[in-house]
């Protein structure tokens, strides 16, 4: 605490991101990156660009990145934002269409960083509870409110949405944003950009760290009506013009533009995480049904404190949340096949 | 104007930045980019991290980074900020540190972001007069205020304040926080850093994007006692965890250590503006005295916005401020030798 410190600064309570250890090699399952590496194509692109070019200012538009984007959903660039990862996305759209009184509503289980940009913009927020089964029932999303997050695929579950449900969400809320966060979406959900046109009030979020495997690039996306995404670019423009260097947009570019690498990763994620889920039920896991990633998985024998210290003590690092409804459960993200196996071998020896 | 927005939003102007022009080759004299590239040492370490390795988040605190600029400055790494160029790092400190009550205090004449960030954080904003010689008198920062704001040298005068001049604004205001912002500081002023261990009120900030020629890049750096940078973490953390991408800490730390090329450039850069206010004087512009690598400059015969529009003409870019004071002047950037000659015949040729 300092004196200096604002009102705002000395009440904040800041999100805490999963581990990322230096000293010593571990098997990391526990931030949901992808296994497998970035395109060719980015990496490639990326090199490129690394000349003397860096001395000069990146796009302050993005424009080129985000006219690909806009042409793969059928929208205009008008209809697309980027910035610095999803979570400065995530950020400004907080502060650009919540402020306008009432409470934020997102899930009581759901990606712990919507109330720490509550608290950073002082918002309220009002948590609705996931059913027993952490199954969305989305018809608890009514009534006066200054907005509406939901993560599709929801996070840590891993649990979709159809676009049924996120419509039905869309229809009931008409004067307030609902932001979709489908930062995991490539993995089995469905995303709602094709709901845009019909919606003005959808804002639907995406990330190059899962899918396209470039968590260390930084790029997010946001889409939605150009109405929307004016809001953002007016925040943006009053905190920092250059979100995104050149290297970024060479990067989230090219990634963009690979769609075989895009599809064949992500297919081996899915494929690996279904095998990884059953490997885990028949070990007597309870693994929620995932359209991401990763998995939430809970064992009725022994407490998820005491895998996640046994897995660490085999270097395999998994997340786990000091929340009440998921305390005994850990979120295991999805690797290599091998990896997935050595996860597998790891938890058996645990429970022997 | 959209319905959805903010109160906040709706109320915003934002920060416009210098033309990006893509269409044509321009010599853009606009922006104060380096006109020498990045150290080849930096662009080495770049594509040395440039691999699979860009699937992985990356390190969030920044811990190299802010070890080697401590090292330089006899701090330790507790004293080092890193955001994602320095507007970010200005953001989150007027955030962080303004919203005690009161007005912060600038410059009527300075960089033109610092009102946009008061706007952003609902903070009021008092402007100081620089004398009619466009010189800071630093007795004018006094009495309760939210805080205050000085870039030195300042923008876009290019003038510099000494290091006492500094220490008077820092005694007279010991309970609220000074920043001052040397994103031009390495081009002939002096470092406020020393001052850090006696001033528990002062934050430095810097920038890669001019003296290491990072423009696209987005790196920069805040310095201060533990208790400011803590306060800085705080709002990173309830912002985005991992403002900054591995090329990002890779490149700027490689272009940290290489001393000789950051020296070479900066004194060629300060050879060339010199000979290039000389040139200007010679065909009868008022040049300011620059301690950074753009002038201001302006003539007596020739309105600045019809030579502004003469240059462009020529293909070159510089830059022109809407604002009372400045309207009859205009910002030239640096460029190298032969850029500075070219310059020189353009205003030749539109004085004639």
């Amino acid at each position: 605490m300092s004196r200096f410190w604002s009102p705002l600064v000395q009440s904040l309570v800041p999100y805490v991101p999963g581990e990322q250890p230096k000293d010593r090699p571990f098997l990391k399952l526990n931030t949901n990156e992808n296994p497998h590496g970035p395109s060719p194509r980015a990496l490639e692109a990326i090199r490129a660009a690394t000349g003397d070019g860096l001395r000069l200012y990146p796009d302050p538009v993005a424009g080129d990145l985000r006219a690909a984007v806009a042409d793969r959903f059928g929208l205009t660039p008008a209809h697309v934002f980027a910035g610095n990862g999803s979570d400065e996305v995530l950020a400004h759209a907080f502060n650009a269409f919540f402020g306008g009184g009432g409470a934020v509503l997102f899930a009581d289980v759901t990606y712990s960083f919507y109330p720490t940009y509550c608290r950073l913009y002082g918002l309220a927020h009002r948590l609705i509870p996931l059913s027993e089964d952490f199954s969305c029932d989305v018809t608890m999303y009514r009534g006066p409110c200054a907005g509406i997050v939901i993560a599709n695929p929801n996070a840590p579950t891993g649990i979709p949405l159809n676009l049924m449900a996120i419509e039905a969400v869309l229809r009931a809320n008409p004067d307030v944003v609902v932001i979709v966060d489908e930062a995991y979406v490539d993995f089995g959900a469905e995303t709602a950009a094709s709901l845009i046109p019909a919606h003005d009030n959808l804002l639907v979020i995406h990330t190059f760290s899962k899918s396209r495997s470039l968590a260390g690039l930084r790029v997010g996306l946001a889409l939605g009506q150009p109405h929307l995404i004016e809001g953002l670019v007016r925040v943006k423009d009053s905190f920092n013009s250059y979100p995104l260097g050149r290297l970024a947009l060479a990067g989230a570019l090219a990634a963009w533009q690979d769609r075989d690498w895009f599809d064949s990763t992500r297919k081996q994620v899915m494929a690996d995480r279904d095998a990884m889920a059953s490997g885990l039920r028949a070990q007597g896991f309870e693994v929620l049904p995932s359209a991401a990633n990763f998995l939430l998985a809970s064992h009725h024998r022994l407490r998820a404190e005491a895998i996640l210290a046994a897995l660490r003590e085999r270097g395999i690092l998994v997340r786990h949340f000091r929340q009440d409804r998921i305390r005994n459960w850990l979120r295991i993200s999805v690797g290599t096949t091998t990896e997935c196996a050595a996860l597998l071998a790891a938890t058996a020896e645990i429970l022997r």
